[in-house]
């Protein structure tokens, strides 16, 4: 745990650090370096050692960083060190593509449910989900006690759905829905937004 | 144009403004308040005030910003006053969803075509495109003098598609793989990645 408060920009890159290290790792390499991982992440040296420095000394002067050893550190401060249950709102062409999207559950997140208020749409196979109505809702969450919902809807129900979700013990929210949520302070939301993404890359051209 | 360098985090929130801007005037609204603005998204209002003023002097002490001319103006910063014109690579759930996502158009982003090497998705419709062979990418980026791409193939071919698409004139890539690319330095690349986004939440619950 820091001692301090980091600031969210630190938090975000603390997974580009894990993501990383794996890629060194499956290279065959056991050390790295704050250098090293400068290079490959395009982040100042000094950067990196900063940040890590928030959370504790993971590394000596000239012998580097032990991956395995600050994946663990890194896993255990995010929080990612065992699995989290995840239900997904929206069965639409992008939910069914985040369904089948191969990189959460090697992460430990794992999709326990699927929703979308769509009639045509309940019942529905999307790979080992079975698409439920937007009323089973309460119970899915309550009954395994999902702290986590990834938001795949319309942008105009987005808030709305959001509120229910809030309301249900729903405190992070992955939202792909163009829109700026209105949330308490104890609940996070992480945005996915390409629009925005591809916006900010115009500037530099 | 800025008269310093700003950056990144800076040009990373202007179409978060941007969006809210446009979310205000659906509301009927014509003008608008770095008050208002910090609100709605959760930046302190000093810090909204900060970013535009690298800028120029958008709105007065007292009367706010007129948003459609905060607008404009955001929109010439980014460069996004026109359209431009976007391949995509990969036609698989991902890639296809993209296609049908409805954000892109409106923003002046217009997908032009997707390219695949599995021969069983080669000539397949998707919205308005036709799968085409990777062969064919070289003549239709040349052709049209496409700059930005969007990648959404296996983290295992991802680099060598970049490196394909950088050699063919492209200069933004919106990447959807799970991987950092080497890129050249005046080539941006803006990640879009769920699994990070999510591990970046965790650390607060």
């Amino acid at each position: 745990m820091a001692t301090q408060p980091v600031s969210d920009v630190v938090i975000n890159r603390l997974p580009l650090y894990l993501r990383m290290l794996t890629f060194l790792q499956r290279e065959g390499k056991t050390i790295t370096s704050s250098q090293e991982l400068s290079e490959r992440l395009d982040f100042s040296s000094a950067q990196i050692r900063k940040d890590l420095s928030y959370f504790g000394e993971f590394g000596k002067q000239g012998t580097g960083y032990n991956i395995e050893y600050l994946q663990k550190q890194l896993r255990q401060i995010l929080h990612v060190d065992h699995d989290w249950e995840v239900v997904l709102v929206g069965a639409g062409d992008l939910g069914r593509a985040l369904v089948h999207y191969q990189g959460f559950a090697p992460q430990g997140f794992k999709l326990v449910a699927i929703f979308d208020n769509a009639p045509q749409k309940i019942g529905m196979t999307v790979g080992d989900l079975v698409v439920q109505t937007m009323t089973e809702l309460p119970r899915v969450v309550r009954s395994k006690n999902v702290r986590i919902a990834i938001l795949a809807v319309p942008e105009e129900v987005a808030q709305q759905v959001a509120d229910e979700l809030i309301e249900l013990g729903i405190r992070a929210i992955l939202c792909y829905a163009s829109i700026t949520l209105s949330v308490p302070s104890d609940v996070k939301v992480h945005y996915i937004d390409p629009v925005a993404g591809m916006q900010s890359m115009m500037y530099y051209l």
